[in-house]
């Protein structure tokens, strides 16, 4: 049996975590790997219904303390029921966003990061991917990717000014120098195929 | 304008708090109060979207700690949206069940009454009630009324063992023990009439 990998997709909207989430499957699947795609919020029968109460409504349905309890909610049922599981199995787990996504978003406001870290404690026993491939873009390329999608722009998360998606960017790169062993920032202008190649190389590591 | 007062009941299943809130609303509103009257889980828009998903299910739906974040979750929204806007407008609110039954329940498994607690200072500022009341019943006497009321027992967090319901009981006695000037605990057997008249004594010294 071969080892479970826990490999996270970081990065803002537009960046093409989901297009290259799976490209990455299927390339790892090819090399004959089970590979389990999943997203949060989500990836779990709970975590959806979670995922449901924080995607619908106004911007300002929930504050940001009961957004991040939320979404350290579904996070804790996605690990149990869907990462966990898997990994134990030996198959390469591969999540578009995870802890690192809360840090950068519900942290900008009312909570600190050390406040997300006590939560993902509480819930998920700290539990941290193998390996975090941040996807790096531009701001304004990202912008034009993301207008260019329907729907989910327009959702809770997506719908914020440009400053506000600035101060994650900048979050992120932080996260990624905090834990250079954990994280990889790879460049994700240009076409896809090239895209995938990067991230391929940032997980050559790991593969058996 | 008087001054709001936050006041919770809190004791096992079967202990009379609904009733005993409902008299207790009646007799403030007759001394010249407003009285909010609340629940958890629930109270507010938000609140009442995570008591549906809280409720419904197998009793293995939520793991404990996913269960004590959407607990946290739900009390964030109730605090922010229904309880201190109330306590602002020189309402008196009172809360069938507050934080205390998160430490007695989500308390007994995968979390320390730290970790609650902490959940608690994350989600809402630590918030705490002006005065908890526990209802105290023998434990036999407790089940019967419990199992003569309609559907309520049967759902996800009643419908458990009875040495649960004890250290459920014996945690609530403990944060009585803990934090004197905040609790009083009352008889909840008998007459409710008496049982109302133990719990205005109880409030006696915040009355106006």
């Amino acid at each position: 049996m071969s080892q479970g990998r826990f490999i996270t997709l970081e990065g803002g909207e537009g960046a093409g975590k989901s297009t290259q989430l799976r490209a990455l499957a299927a390339a790892l699947r090819d090399a004959g790997l089970e590979v389990v795609e999943t997203r949060e919020p989500g990836g779990s029968e709970g975590a959806e219904a979670i995922r449901a109460l924080l995607l619908t409504g106004g911007a300002d349905r929930w504050s940001a303390r009961a957004e991040a309890l939320l979404f350290a909610a579904a996070r804790a049922d996605h690990v149990e029921k869907t990462i966990r599981p898997a990994l134990e199995r030996g198959a390469w787990v591969l999540s578009d966003r995870f802890l690192d996504s809360s840090r950068a978003y519900q942290g900008q406001g009312a909570l600190s990061d050390a406040d997300i870290l006590a939560l993902h404690r509480i819930g998920s026993d700290g539990f941290l991917p193998d390996r975090t491939v941040l996807l790096m873009l531009p701001e304004e390329e990202a912008a034009g990717r993301a207008k260019a999608r329907d729907g989910e722009v327009s959702d809770r998360i997506g719908g914020r000014a440009s400053d506000f998606h600035r101060a994650v960017a900048d979050a992120f790169a932080r996260f990624a120098t905090q834990e250079p062993e954990r994280f990889r920032s790879i460049d994700a202008a240009g076409p896809a195929e090239a895209v995938t190649a990067r991230l391929m190389a940032a997980l050559a590591d790991l593969l058996p």
